[in-house]
């Protein structure tokens, strides 16, 4: 499954999974169908990231679900990722793609049309826009208000490559990011701090389905 | 120049580096005769580092002196370096080996013989061993009073790699460092805080070169 077909999209955060470890949330959310995983678990160390980037490579397989690993290239590489997610501030897309090589997926994170661009022209295959919503998350641009579907729809405009929403989305608002032109939404806590991560991961997927 | 030969190796931080920028430190270690330097700048974006890691490898270059890259494989690949420094918590040192190739130094923290040991079987050119004295600088194993050469001492004897002793060394104790068996010594501050950082390179190195 490629960047284009990806409606729901989880970013693991052992720090914001109401205490549960993070394999055990994947493992749920890839039951509610999930299309996509970002290991990102910011703050913690690179090698216990690898521990268990290679716990989710083993899950996301079995599941047939690619796995994407924030920012680090060599990360990616070692535990066999589908490919790497770079913020602005991390290695330039070009050098992910000289590393990982064609086949695999270099998503860029983007919040402004030129960003957008910019990647697009880097080789970029995906983008993550957002903050779209306010979010108490510190790892997404720091607009107070997000950047709305306003500009989700302004990017996927601009750009022709498939936009993934993040950053403050959960069921309630998924359906106006997609219906704003975005592929797909990608969540934090709305499915790694609920209740029941595979029914929110279920839910959300239904959600976004009838957005289109 | 391979690590059995360093004596002086140069850790940058711009942060510590009174208010200098890195390059310029680096570039003034090198007139001072440092044998190796590391790009650190723990804190900074990779970006950043990147950019900079480009200009510190084509400084370096011209000197013939090698540059290692901490913590990332990735970074050290896209800058062409001739290797990369892994602490205990960063990725293991074999998939350094596999991503970098034979050729590539591969240097690891170790504050212990049974660390330094794991590092050796894992394929290390080197081991970084400290803190050896107590420093301010917390990129180092919390050793409130430093390992000290007496452990610099204990892992020099128990494995077959160059030890370069690093954490609160100056001119002033170096000595006893490479008198306790490590082949050089790795300093921050006493060259990137030093009121002059040529003369205080070239002052640690006749001092190693004396202790020797
Ligand atoms: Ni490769």
């Amino acid at each position: 499954m490629n960047p284009t077909e990806w409606r729901t999209y989880l970013v693991t955060q052992e720090s914001r999974s109401a205490g549960r470890e993070t394999a055990a949330v994947v493992e749920a959310a890839l039951s509610g169908g999930v299309d996509a995983v970002q290991l990102r678990e910011k703050g913690r160390p690179a090698r216990e990231r690898y521990e268990l980037g290679r716990r989710l490579r083993d899950l996301t397989a079995d599941a047939g679900v690619p796995l994407i690993v924030n920012d680090r290239i060599d990360l990616a590489a070692a535990v066999d990722a589908d490919g790497v997610h770079l913020g602005q501030s991390d290695l330039p897309a070009e050098i992910a793609r000289g590393r990982l090589g064609d086949e695999a997926i270099v998503g860029v994170s983007a919040s402004t049309v030129p960003e957008a661009r910019a990647a697009a022209e880097a080789g970029a295959d995906y983008l993550g826009v957002g903050a779209v919503y306010r979010t108490g998350t510190k790892d997404v641009p720091d607009e107070t208000n997000g950047v709305g579907p306003e500009r989700v729809a302004a990017i996927a405009d601009a750009v022709d490559l498939p936009v993934v929403g993040i950053g403050g989305i959960d069921a309630g608002n998924a359906g106006a990011v997609t219906a704003a032109g975005a592929a797909g939404v990608a969540v934090v806590s709305a499915v790694t701090a609920a209740a029941d991560p595979r029914a929110a991961a279920a839910e959300l997927r239904e959600v976004v389905g009838d957005g289109r």
